[in-house]
């Protein structure tokens, strides 16, 4: 049978006042599979970041410099970022703290993530420190990348839920988010750690860190489809002005603290609804179809990726 | 581990301009089961309705007045009918044509849907007849309930892309929409039979629909999650202003000429998501949870909701 993208569907119905472009942050390689029990050789998560360079993604967070002992599957991450640094006009890596910050530079990043939690119960569980503990770590990684010309971008975690202490403050999104942008982070990503947001939601925490004069060109959405709720999240963003959105193929990953088997937005339903929203991303939709089917049979677990499921039945 | 629910979320965050209560039109034990192939006997489906229900579903379509040799799973609709109809405030069943609104009728109906399809490809392969000839028949049925005083709900099918035509022009869907208004049928149900819709396609329909006279709250949306693009598309139809949204539990379901495996929009995740705008339906979602698991079980598959699927696991 014929697929509907050979159909020409979804149609293409631009909506006034939304963008004709906006650009894709691709977490399959760190977010996603960090979270996987499966661990990938290094040759497996190369050649997955160039299937996701020639899909035409113009972000990828290809590793993270944590502690191999807490987060086994990124224990290669200096090979695989001296392998595909080149590859892409992008390649961040995530750091947790200044150990891993030198082990990035070592390397040879110019480009990385830091992380922090809005809530308390997540940064003991996650980061194993309290939140007062972990800001001036996070501030003094920040201070030193300045230094040395290193691009940062600040991810948040449990924007709009978590799992221990349930309903999360907007006011301590926008304190945090606040401080993390005075220590100099210009480009921050809103975490929705455990997938529990609603648009309404978005949209409030957006005009919230706005009115603190945040500017929304600086934000990222960063939405996990745990409840099937990511895309109207995203929509919602949309429509109040974000401009960049987090993925990851075949919605590869998941939150170890989270009730759920599913993991991040799938990037194969996200540029299918952009599609149909005649929203660019660079994206070439087939080539990433490709990939994440590449990817669900390399770690041997059925793609959450809605899309992928109906295009490859 | 507590769940999500337990702990208070989807935090409530109402969006300034949304309705604090929709309608959800209840589709599983007809548009869900006809295109399972388990078939259930009537025990089973009156189990369904029965706690349907007692879960606070204000309208569940409880059967299908077609021939038995087409559709099976309905052969039993008018037996399934005698015994649940004082169940709910509405019980509404499916009609094709003259001779199914004569059976539903010596069965006790009051309340019935009839359909057509936007598309001829559409018609030709699920009514077996064209658009031409299908027109006049319904009219016909729609004037007989009027006379009887039976409520008629409208569905159009293939409202926003076709598995065969791909694109469809929404002046067809206008045509269509307009002249089964001017047989008398009040409400109408827009249906993306395969789950092509994207947002801002939902916004141009409906808005293109309210511009040829069609009050918004005469307008269902009847959303598939083939490429998991029916929450989205539910968004934007409640920032038009559309209130009732069809629906089936556990997402039972899918088009039999679509390319997938995913059925209906789970009443799960659409609860879900209403819930965290603080939109009341009546429903609870326990309740609708142990339903939609028990009927999982009952066709031996797994559900295609992403809630019933995190809270169940």
């Amino acid at each position: 049978m014929t697929t509907t993208r050979e159909l020409g569907l979804p149609s293409i119905s631009p909506q006034q006042g939304l963008p004709d472009e906006v650009e894709i942050w691709e977490v399959a390689p760190r977010d996603g599979l960090q979270a996987e029990k499966t661990l990938l050789n290094v040759d497996t998560k190369v050649e997955l970041i160039e299937r996701l360079a020639r899909a035409g993604a113009p972000v990828i967070e290809v590793g993270s410099f944590v502690r191999a002992d807490r987060v086994p599957q990124m224990a290669d991450s200096a090979e695989v970022f001296q392998r595909v640094k080149d590859l892409s006009p992008r390649t961040p890596v995530l750091v947790p703290n200044m150990r891993g910050y030198e082990l990035a530079l070592a390397a040879g990043a110019t480009d990385i993530a830091v992380f922090l939690s809005v809530t308390e119960s997540f940064s003991e569980a996650n980061l194993g420190a309290p939140r007062e503990r972990m800001e001036p770590i996070v501030e003094a990684v920040v201070e030193r990348a300045a230094i040395d010309g290193v691009r940062v971008r600040g991810y948040l975690s449990m924007v709009f839920g978590d799992p221990w202490e349930g309903h999360v403050d907007t006011a301590e999104v926008v304190r945090l988010a606040t401080a993390m942008r005075s220590w100099g982070i210009a480009d921050l990503s809103l975490g929705d750690t455990i997938g529990v947001a609603t648009p309404g939601q978005v949209k409030q925490t957006l005009r919230a860190l706005v009115g603190a004069g945040i500017p929304i060109s600086s934000l990222a959405l960063h939405m996990h489809d745990t409840y099937g709720m990511a895309l109207a999240n995203v929509y919602a963003g949309l429509e109040e002005g974000v401009r960049i959105f987090d993925a990851a193929a075949a919605g590869v990953g998941g939150c170890p603290f989270a009730n759920s088997a599913t993991g991040n937005l799938a990037t194969d339903d996200l540029v299918w609804m952009l599609t149909g929203l005649g929203i660019q991303t660079g994206i070439d939709p087939d080539a990433l179809t490709e990939t994440s089917a590449w990817l669900s049979q390399a770690l041997g677990k059925p793609t959450t990726s809605r899309v992928a499921r109906s295009l490859t039945r």
